[in-house]
């Protein structure tokens, strides 16, 4: 007996009663058989309009080679491009979804990720990218309440600026009502200041690499961890200084060498230089020179987005780059702590939207898109990295 | 330049101070050298005794090695060997945590990766084995509260009990609070119910490992999906009959072909069949036969478990081989809708404790351990099998 052959997968009652309805409905002059081309949206009423782009293509693609002599399809045929459908891409199933006579359960699987991932803690890999003096350091402390940044919490002498630039990571354990974060800030001092900066972005590209083959060789080991340790860079902030002028020739090479590796995000450093008006004219010609040199900044708008991811990006698309003014001095105003700069016209407040954007930065990079971040770095910068490693290598 | 070469690993100042005083503590006679031996109990002390097995035993090596020459170890080498702790194994700092001036937000990355999971619901495949007429249908229908068993969603016409092993895999979505589960029951009628019953295992075995095979040739093709669709048997429901008289041959030969390869939840079929004595004698017999044919069953005893996960699973372990009665019948008593099973003696109560141990079944299954299942399947089976082919295809 070939047990592999014995192996069936069986649709119920319930979904072929459902495909048979949408067939029918399909259908309209009886003929038992519906067009090639209909396909897709008999499937899409059955499915609630709930299929992905790539999902309607391989779709149509499969109908018209069913229907390839004919130009349509009968009952059969459609069942089994369903099958196919169903048992590779969704758990959007729409009028095929079996119904529960009572509370089952698993919906507390949840809450048993929640308490997995309480013990296991997460990483995260931010790198900071621009000229000495834009006050990187001082935002990276802003933005986590605490002396992350290299310069703030290592005992090495006050720096001259390196002669080439340097790589340079510090790791941090920081916890959060329980969420343990193993965060990593990798700056590099040296970057924009020589004389000829031509190659200065390639130490920032090889180590961004480097850490993708790091995660490439452990998970193509035979034996390998349980968690690959993720040293990856899962956000790169891009500090434009405040010149009024647009980017420079170095920012628009630099940020088109690392946009393929890296989840760019712009921001314009000590923004407090520029007088509100100031600030989104220069906004807008940098958005100008960023669309015009085609550089792709985080969110990147070529991959697909949902409704709602598209909702919630439209926002920060908008707004980048965002111009943000970083303090690790507080001023205690009406008994509150209030993050900002003091001088003697008026005090900058860090956190204040009106006066810069530093908040929709924290809540980007921190409360709604940290996940995203990495994500992304997984699925679209790595898969890249790894697809053309393995290309490179003669995969088929 | 060589730019990998630039690229640092630096110590924050409060980890070196931490590292030095917890050195120091150590070194009780002020030589400026740690024993050896002693420097996992002083990195225990740092880290608030939160090292697993593996570490420990990595540590210990290596400090023996760092001290092969002399038996003991100074700062630097302490300062050295600490950093490759850090930066390989854990989000477990202690005393090197770095502490924030106030919310930052992180925390968050938990609502954010709950949004993303409602998004993309989730896979759980569960298997059935047991000779005809145990009531897998009928259990599997009682534990997710709906017609999800193929028998009673197919309209196929009542079998024969086939010449042969056969395995037949039902695909639901179900949805509880807007978490949507794939959901597949895959059984194996005509197991147990030939007149040589051998190689009965041998299907089932197969068909565990091509899902592997499936897995794993996705996960090593160059252009691969986001997310590898999961057809992995997560878990094995293994019926026993309620004789009375302990496994039979085939329960502990079967058994024992599948627990390498998948999670195995013994049950005992039918329990209402035995009183309460009966049943405890049956079940502590059972237990001595796994026990001496060396069964691993889920939850298995032979993986490293945090304190916590111990507490969790000595229960399970207690009372496995559950004895389970299935009744998709309800009664209706004081308003309230009962599931069980009437006789002219009475009535059995399906998710009463005091009737049978469907409940801790179902709350194990379904409610703390699911996710684990999901992991174990991933962690140890699918890894091992991996393991395996890419050893037998002459990787290093």
């Amino acid at each position: 007996m070939d047990s592999n052959k014995a192996a069936t997968q069986l649709l119920t009652e319930s979904q072929i009663t459902a495909l048979e309805n949408a067939f029918k409905a399909g259908d309209v002059e009886d003929r038992g058989v519906v067009d090639a081309g209909q396909v897709q949206f008999i499937v899409q009423q059955v499915l609630g309009d709930v299929l992905t782009v790539s999902e309607v293509r391989t779709l149509v693609q499969k109908g018209e080679a069913v229907g390839a002599a004919t130009g349509v399809i009968n009952l059969q045929e459609f069942k089994d491009l369903l099958i196919d459908l169903l048992h590779t891409t969704t758990t959007r199933w729409g009028a095929l979804q079996t119904s529960l006579d009572g509370y089952v359960g698993f919906d507390t699987v949840l809450e048993q990720q929640r308490k997995k991932f309480l013990k296991k803690g997460f990483e995260f890999n931010l790198m900071v990218v621009g000229e000495s003096g834009l006050g990187k350091s001082t935002l990276v402390n802003t933005l986590f309440k605490s002396k992350v940044s290299r310069t703030s919490c290592t005992n090495e002498p006050p720096q001259k600026i390196p002669k080439t630039v340097e790589i340079n990571t510090v790791t941090h354990v920081i916890e959060e009502k329980n969420v343990r974060l193993r965060l990593s800030i990798t700056d590099t001092p040296g970057f924009g200041d020589q004389v000829n900066n031509e190659n200065c972005w390639l130490p920032i590209y090889d180590q961004i690499n480097k850490q993708f083959d790091k995660y490439l060789t452990e998970e193509r080991s035979v034996v390998r961890r349980k968690q690959i340790p993720d040293s990856r860079i899962h956000c790169c902030l891009y500090f434009i200084a405040p010149t009024g002028h647009g980017l420079k020739a170095l920012d628009i090479s630099c940020m088109k060498k690392l946009h393929d590796v890296v989840n760019i995000i712009p921001v314009i450093a000590k923004a407090d230089t520029m007088t509100i008006e100031e600030r989104d004219a220069f906004k807008d010609r940098i958005r100008e020179d960023i669309a015009e040199a085609e550089i792709k900044v985080y969110p990147s708008s070529l991959l697909p987005e949902d409704e709602d991811v598209l909702q919630a990006n439209a926002p920060i698309r908008k707004h980048l780059p965002l111009a943000v003014v970083g303090s690790d001095r507080a001023l205690t105003i009406n008994n509150k702590s209030i993050l900002g700069r003091q001088t003697k016209w008026g005090f900058v407040e860090v956190e204040n939207p009106n006066h810069c954007e530093f908040s929709f930065l924290r809540d980007m990079l921190l409360r709604t898109h940290m996940q995203d971040l990495k994500d992304t770095t997984h699925e679209e910068h790595y898969e890249n990295y790894r697809r053309q490693k393995l290309s490179e290598e003669g995969n088929p």
